[in-house]
């Protein structure tokens, strides 16, 4: 499928604001170089720019410069953030024989800045508190709360015992939490060489995949409590900031914890003895993986520098022509663990290309309606500590104004992939459809459609998933947990946002080494920068759409569309959970797992369980009701408003329908927040409190249900049937905007 | 649940008859002794017993010796059979670099056996023809016809090359097989350390999985054209029986492979580069699974002696008093690769128990009704030889006589498993109900009924399933494959059969290496041989009721609802094939595969193909029909006849209905046999023609679709019903028989 000569309607335009709309968009979309691109990529990596550092300063200084070189209104502002980095980092072995663990990334010699050791951060996890712990290890796979019932079920416990997790399966800051939960005393994250190590290809430098002695160093802050600065949760970290004392930051771990290679894990689990690992838990080690407790005994010794550090958010503004304060916010970070070209780079250079390109425009005649605001984060990496504290320090204002924020972070080679609100699906479908794929003579599009139509590997998609890739006039886009800097505009504002990115065919496992670099970026990944130069083109074009329409090109229907299949979901959770206990109790009873003891394992069986209630998912569907009512209300409205080429839009006031579209997302917040994390208020989208990253959609539902907390699940049923009536509200009041401004 | 103190009426017998035979099956059960079977596992497994060699010929005298000092009436018979041992062996790396497999297995200080090199089958694969090739090296994973799928897909080809591929995924006969038919020039298959190495635990001595250098010898003979001698198909191969020449043996394989051990397979597998393997063929080395071709070029050297060889099959016979031209045949081998502790003796100790028991039953006065034959069969490795010339030598007298044949093999700790005629599976289920299972307080029907309620690991039993295993009255049996000496009495001969054995706590890595011995089985299998008592107690009481029944307890419902199940499961097949083909050609025209190509990878679309027809499968359902009535009809008499403690079959002349009974299993053969494979009659169960061992059930039906032969399928379908009406007729003379005996 070519691009469509002719152009299909634009939402939110008028056929006339359309035409010019698409010569823009058209001539923006010829701007971003690929030689350009990579040249930024080598003068930000060139050195290691982490938070703190005197390279990550003298970037913000450069892209501040370069924004203005090109004429754009732009400043960096700062704010002071806890940051700890090591001190003192000892991991030994001490029984059953002595190990000491290397704990360093070695210089690889084709690779010129691997050997920048004097400025590279230490391998270590930011936001593990200090400790000097010995005991007995134990292997706990992933480290996920399941992990733990399989090791009761073995009467193995980690009381007092240091755990060793892979990574993979959880964002790696739960792994910490639940060993800390259970009672362990330290943390050891290793990379398994099945996940990113040989198994998958080739290690680094004659592959992409992580070398033995590569080590994903990474936040392990409690950011599903809340993210940002632990000594100012909710407001920014300014100067003048109330701060908690340090042992009141909650989102610190409880535990000491590091992350390792897997040449330094080997010899630990080596020497593990007691039950074989289940088959799901066995890594690409040539060992037999074993669970322990012991005899390995371990000695973990870690301290922190506790300091304060400055963050430099660079930020830059174009105002918009008739919509000041209606803000389309485009995000990327620009600190790293260490060079990191991919992490974050290959996504900073794809905005800056856009605000170069947009620059150029302005100084063409392009007036956009809506003010952009390009905003080159920060303090990603640690906490997404810039945008967090930017979003809390104008929180009032981003509430008023904040239209959309459409974020991109590590970009690579393959798919475009798209999560976020879905009041936005239609409209990114839409500029997909607009962008050419650069390996292939179809639009990005219409190739990840191909993709799901396709499927993974030998097994096909199941049918019902084909034909909605085929027939369902939009491809649905996956919802938001957490991660980048989208989480406290999303989650903390109400802000509708998106995530945007290409990947699929760039594997590697080089994620927070010191071989994150340009050496590695330039061999293995978007090595000619085209899918950079995709990335600027899209994030760009929706941009310009969003700054330019009309109407703000919001859609209800499949917002609606898949609200209704997560009420779905809980409801067959709540269903299952039960029928579990049930089925756990009759199996108990009926002596089954008597039955099938083996006297030469050690096993427990599970314990019997009180049988769940049903819960009254009534409020829950009402609610629903009210925002699929509304949502065909809208939607209706902006089709009548559309007919005709847009008449109606053209001679229309708009401004009191956009300034309502602008706040709809915001309907989906509650004050009092998420169980237990206030912080977090949006009611359809959270990460996981056991997940991290991982997205739990109507999350006050769906984890009181996942922790067994019945009364808690009834009471948020209700309190979410509410949000959803409120939102309905809220657009049912959009709509007849719309209809009396178009009438 | 403990066995029942009021015994459940017996199938077959009048209450009173059944009284007795209760009796005598209680003292027989009580007779087994496990300190005997330890004893016998010792002489046995003392020194390699293969097939022509002095200790094989040693056991079947001392076996000849034991059952006749026990009384019975036992003999020696021979076949002379071609038995290919290696005289020059070679496998060596000659590019990228040298290096020279060492293709021997050491011997372990700690036991005893494993140094009698002098005595060991050298690692090979018996019946590979004889070879000297060199060639670039490809990995095939499993070496399966859906692998060359995967490997077309990539472009890859392995014509001219020698491949190497994993243990596993098949029977190991037909990974030569489909290589040579892809054009293969050699085959290697080794022992990958994930599959039974150092994943699933220690290895030998240390645990039961294999060492690094152990290899599993095994048979390439094509056994699913025909198993037994390659010279004398279809007839014993006694020494005036006509011999094809050795040139017309299709038997043999088509190209050189030899099995090599992981520590062999890594330098190898290092070497080879091209595309990384998939994630579903990576294995346990620590290296990058990549595909090949080359650069790793290898150099195979084979040379085996075409000798022929003799067999020793011990048979011994108690005669039937009452109906001694009905058999019930008793079978397990006693050769093995090398010391063979746990394949076969495991088994084969068990059988000596039961003749042993029966033996002194006979002394007190038990008197069977039918005859019974022990058969300790030779030759079992190679290629059934024993069982498949003893069967074609007495094909006729067993085509009249033969009711039952019950076969073991290896045993281990565990879960009873029994595969089997399904007109036999409401009998096995009856037997199964009055075995205490050694390590729990159930009886190993409640034990495995316990096993599928709850599952396997985390993963919960699909709800139908648990509902199945909890109200069917009985178990599902599976439909026998072929790896046993079952075969040519099921599939050639059309006996009905039945395989037992325990297992499933046993894991282990020693299969048919030098390490299957007495150290091994004694420190780490069925270590107090209490499971082989219960095999003996179980095939024990099996073959007594057998013999003892008034009425064969035949069932036939279980029979007509398990081909109804595999009648929708062909059905189901060639509706998904051709879904597939309509899908796969709609992607390829849509230009799915277009879109997803990797500029950096190569990969090759599939080809677009015919769509296949629909097939009329209405002659399959009508012969089912038949079963289904039929099976309804006899049972219904059968239920009559057992009314009021069986009073009608206790005064009704039966020889008839017996008669009839033990050649129903024959009217589901057809003497053109299965396509391409004439030795293989049997129209409900054959080992696949690609899978070697695994089932294919109504195979004539099911392959043709598999394979796309269309035309075919049609015909076999015809042809497949008419033996479903046959047998329904068998089945209905057999009931108007019964209903005459007991009206």
């Amino acid at each position: 499928m070519a691009i469509p000569q002719e152009p299909v309607p634009l939402a939110g335009f008028t056929a006339d604001s359309a035409r010019a709309e698409r010569d823009w968009e058209a001539k923006f979309r010829a701007i971003p170089d690929t030689a350009l691109m990579r040249a930024y990529m080598e003068r930000l990596s060139a050195r290691p720019h982490h938070v703190g550092s005197a390279y990550d300063r003298d970037n913000a200084e450069w892209l501040l410069a370069k924004l203005r070189e090109w004429g754009l209104d732009a400043h960096i502002e700062n704010f002071d953030v806890l940051f700890p980095t090591p001190k003192e980092r000892l991991l030994e072995m001490v029984a059953p024989e002595h190990f000491v663990a290397k704990i360093e990334e070695p210089t690889v010699a084709v690779d010129p800045t691997s050997g920048q050791h004097d400025e590279q951060l230490p391998t270590y996890n930011a936001y593990s508190i200090d400790g000097d712990v010995t005991g007995p290890l134990v292997y706990v796979n992933y480290g996920v709360p399941e992990d733990y019932e399989t090791l009761d079920r073995q009467g193995v416990s980690v009381k007092g015992a240091i755990v060793i997790a892979r990574y993979g399966g959880s964002w790696r800051g739960i792994k910490p939490k639940v060993a800390a939960e259970h009672g362990a005393i330290g943390c050891l994250i290793y990379s398994d060489p099945r996940d990113d190590g040989y198994a998958p290809g080739q290690t680094f430098p004659a592959g992409p995949y992580r070398p033995k002695d590569g080590v994903q160093r990474g936040s392990v802050m409690d950011m599903p409590v809340y993210p940002g600065d632990p000594l100012t949760p909710g407001v920014g970290a300014t100067p003048e900031a109330k701060r908690l004392p340090l042992d009141q930051a909650v989102t610190l771990t409880k535990i000491p914890v590091m992350p390792i290679s897997y040449a330094d894990a080997q010899p630990l689990l080596a020497a593990l003895e007691g039950r074989v690992a289940p088959v799901q838990w066995r890594g690409g080690l040539p060992i037999t993986y074993r669970i322990g407790p012991g005899p390995a005994k371990v000695h973990l010794k870690l301290k922190f520098n506790w300091d304060q550090k400055k963050l430099y958010d660079v930020i830059a503004r174009i105002p918009g022509a008739v919509y000041p304060d209606e803000w389309i916010i485009r995000g990327n970070h620009h600190d790293a663990w260490v060079n990191g070209a991919e992490d974050p780079i290959s996504g900073t250079i794809a905005e800056l290309e856009e605000a170069r390109a947009m620059a150029t425009l302005l100084k063409q005649g392009w007036k956009p309606k809506r003010t952009i605001i390009f905003c080159i984060w920060d303090g990603e990496e640690p906490g997404l500590l810039g945008s967090t504290e930017w979003a809390e320090e104008h929180a009032e204002e981003l509430g008023r104004k904040a239209a959309v924020y459409i974020n991109s972070d590590s970009n690579g080679r393959g798919f475009l992939g798209v999560e976020g609100s879905h009041s936005l699906e239609h409209f990114i479908n839409a500029v997909a459809r607009d962008i050419q794929d650069p390996e292939s003579n179809v639009t990005v599009w219409k190739r990840a459609q191909s993709q799901r139509i396709a499927g993974e590997g030998r097994r096909m998609t199941p049918q019902a998933d084909r034909e909605e890739a085929r027939t369902r006039p939009d491809l649905r886009i996956g919802a938001l947990g957490s991660g980048s800097d989208y989480t406290a505009f999303l989650d903390h504002v109400g802000v509708a946002s998106l995530d945007l990115g290409f990947g699929g065919e760039d594997g590697g496992g080089i994620y927070h080494s010191i071989y994150d670099d340009f050496y590695w970026f330039t061999h293995f990944s978007d090595t000619t920068f085209v899918y950079g130069r995709a990335l600027a083109q899209t994030a760009g074009t929706a941009v310009m759409r969003l700054a330019g329409a009309d109407l703000l090109p919001f859609e209800f229907h499949g917002l609606a569309d898949t609200v209704h299949r997560y009420v779905d979901e809980v409801k067959k959770l709540a269903r299952e959970k039960r029928e579990e206990v049930v089925e756990r109790n009759r199996q108990i009873d009926d002596g089954v797992f008597t039955a099938l003891e083996d006297p030469r394992l050690k096993t427990v069986p599970p314990p019997k369980e009180t049988v769940p209630p049903f819960l009254n998912c009534a409020p829950l569907e009402n609610g629903l009701a009210e925002l699929e009512r509304t949502a065909h209300d809208f939607d209706q409205a902006a089709a009548h408003a559309a007919a005709n080429g847009g008449s109606a839009l053209a001679h229309a006031e708009l401004k009191d329908v956009n300034d309502r579209l602008v706040v709809v997302e915001r309907a989906f917040l509650s004050s009092e927040g998420l169980p237990n994390r206030p912080w977090f208020q949006h009611q359809i989208y959270a990460p996981g409190f056991y997940t991290g990253y991982g997205v739990k959609t109507l999350p006050a539902v769906r984890e009181s249900i996942e922790q067994k907390q019945w009364k808690l699940a009834d009471e948020q049923i209700v309190r979410v049937g509410k949000v959803l009536e409120d939102a309905g509200a809220a657009i049912e009041g959009a709509a007849d905007a719309l209809k009396q401004a178009t009438k």
